[in-house]
């Protein structure tokens, strides 16, 4: 059995988001700033694409800005908000300790600019509290930037409410709804929310392409000059298969979103209970208020890539943290935000079941996983000493 | 009939090149940074395309930072030589006043930053001179930015000895090769060049990707903070399919080029001396040393745009000027920039030949070229003007 369980990092590219770009890709390869009929077809494409791309968060076309990506989309939102409010002399922002390092690196960058950031605390649920928001709210407060949904432990924040606190309060509100928007019906009216990045192929759409929204009269600064492409505020020739990819993947998820969060829902609080019965193991994040999909738990006496290895083997793709951050020798900062300590955090399976996931796998997950943390366990020396008693155990 | 001839604009992406996407953008859907081996087989498709990316130019594939096209190359590589600058105390900036705007524009940012620019004349034959550089070096220079070939005028610069000069006097010598890749033998060494940017569409590959060439040691700076994606030099996920498809247009340009630029050669100088029997018309740029496939014409009393509408009712896709700045009402900088008065410039035609270009087709072109700029000569009011006298011609 092969088993594709890790959507947080990518998902496989739908049939409609190929079908729509392959057009692109060969006949209509037209440069939408061109003025004869190929590149005026091309720009046709990508102004229906975005369209299509607003309509599915209930924002205007002219609302839609075109990136390569939510990283880029997030530095935009990010390094956007932070020039409005430097020009109104505002240089405070609040965010949280466990968001996307796109975030967190480029509010370390901000603060080297003399920007003052506090990154709220997420508690032991992983999820934010509005009045820590209000809390931390200054006069010179001028973005509040929470992730929709965590990458790694899929925890849902309190977007709306943030949303409208900061309304309320005058200050920009941003989140990153990467990982969101393929499981959550987001509206960008009814969520209060000024900027939102997301990313292609998270919901089935190429690599390479994704979107920032600005709510209008939220002007946004240029990460990259030179043409007027984007409307003066993304320079470069458009990646219009990409972007079409893109525009038809996520017409195809937003489809099928309730249909998908109701199959899903019960596959991952099986693998849940499924999972729990493996001693000295916690889910990591709060049970109810995640994404339909996510997984995510640590079993003490393991490291975690270890157990991805021996996973892969037996045909499971699953993660240890994020994609982003694999390679790095450091526990996730999203573990040790909700209060994981470092031996535990690095024990850590990240599963992220994808739409067509069925209970055959599911049970296949959970009975490998089982076999290998026990397998592992079996000559950890950090196990023997717990089991020993030489060290408590924690979990 | 129905010819292409603004492969300055975009290129129709070669078979070879689709043929490497489409596994990516199927099967092999994997994240590089994912340890099981779906992703590790995208790491390895991701690292091959940096070897032969890498070779293509001289480089070493630790020196190719992938991108998302050629303008994000551009706005880094300036970006990442006036950090080391500055930092240095070094704030000076030569470039030349027909640059790209993705140049222009970020070389304006950087002023408002506190840099000086020295924007140096191109002439009339739109090739700028070694002594210019040499005359405007100061020891506060810590950057020239020249680029490769001009995108409208297709003018080749004295890139090695523009290069060798950097060198000697321990300034940072980039180039803007974006035009230059798809028809040039470009060699990193023997040319000099410590950064290049470059831009996948332009040599037939997808649109959305490029990549940057930074000679070891010189120390660049994220435009996408985030990830630790490509050495921590460029974050998001990485456009696999893109930058594999890239890396298969380039070899196959590369092994090509010869053949491609014999065939293009006659060719284009067809296109100009049939060109050139328009009265009151004038090629702009040098004759010599210009792109294999490049023609650029000013037309005396004609308005660009109804040219190229008029064009493309008879099958002929052509521009004036760049794409990136068509919509605007401006006369090219370029034209502007090698001495072209503002409505000779408006008149410009720029015809970019495909490697798969016939003599019928260059004919064809001739043909009804001639035919359009009569028609639209019949009723301009500038044209009647010229031709009673009541105004000189410059032409």
């Amino acid at each position: 059995m092969r088993i594709y369980a890790d959507n947080a990092a990518t998902t496989r590219m739908s049939r409609a988001a190929l079908d729509a770009m392959i057009p692109c890709l060969e006949e209509q390869y037209g440069n939408p700033s061109s003025l004869y009929s190929l590149g005026q077809r091309a720009k046709e494409a990508l102004e229906l694409a975005r369209q299509d791309v607003a309509a599915v968060i209930g924002a205007s076309p002219k609302e839609i800005t075109f990136t390569s990506g939510g990283s880029e989309a997030d530095n935009q939102a990010l390094r956007s908000a932070a020039a409005l409010g430097k020009k109104a002399g505002k240089t405070h922002i609040i965010s949280t300790a466990f968001e996307h390092h796109a975030i967190l690196h480029t509010l370390a960058a901000l603060e080297k600019e003399g920007f003052t950031v506090t990154l709220l605390p997420v508690h032991e649920n992983g999820i934010v509290r509005v009045e820590d928001v209000e809390a931390a709210l200054r006069d010179d407060t001028c973005l509040v930037s929470v992730m929709y949904a965590n990458n790694e432990i899929g925890t849902v924040q309190p977007v709306r409410a943030i949303g409208a606190l900061c309304r309320r309060r005058g200050v920009l509100f941003h989140t990153d709804a990467v990982q969101a928007v393929p499981h959550l019906r987001i509206d960008v009216e009814a969520d209060n929310i000024d900027l939102l990045s997301a990313s292609a192929h998270k919901f089935h759409g190429p690599k390479g392409v994704g979107f920032l929204y600005a709510r209008k009269g939220v002007r946004l600064t240029s990460l990259i000059e030179g043409g007027a492409q984007e409307r003066g505020k993304r320079a470069g020739t458009e990646n219009v298969p990409g972007i079409v990819g893109m525009s038809a993947a996520l017409k195809e998820t937003a489809e099928n979103l309730e249909a998908a969060t109701a199959r899903l829902l019960p596959l991952r609080d099986r693998l849940i209970a499924g999972l729990r019965e493996i001693p000295h193991s916690a889910l990591n994040g709060d049970e109810e208020k995640r994404l339909p999909g996510n997984v995510n738990f640590c079993f003490e006496g393991i490291e975690g890539e270890s157990l991805l290895l021996l996973l892969d083997d037996r045909g499971i793709c699953a993660s240890s943290g994020s994609a982003c951050t694999s390679g790095s020798l450091d526990p996730s900062h999203v573990l040790l935000a909700i209060g994981r300590v470092h031996d535990v955090a690095h024990g850590s399976l990240r599963l992220t079941l994808g739409e067509d996931a069925t209970e055959a796998e599911v049970d296949y997950i959970i009975q490998n996983v089982k076999e290998v943390v026990a397998y592992l366990r079996g000559f950890s020396p950090v196990w023997r000493d717990l089991e020993s008693g030489k060290t408590p155990h924690i979990l």
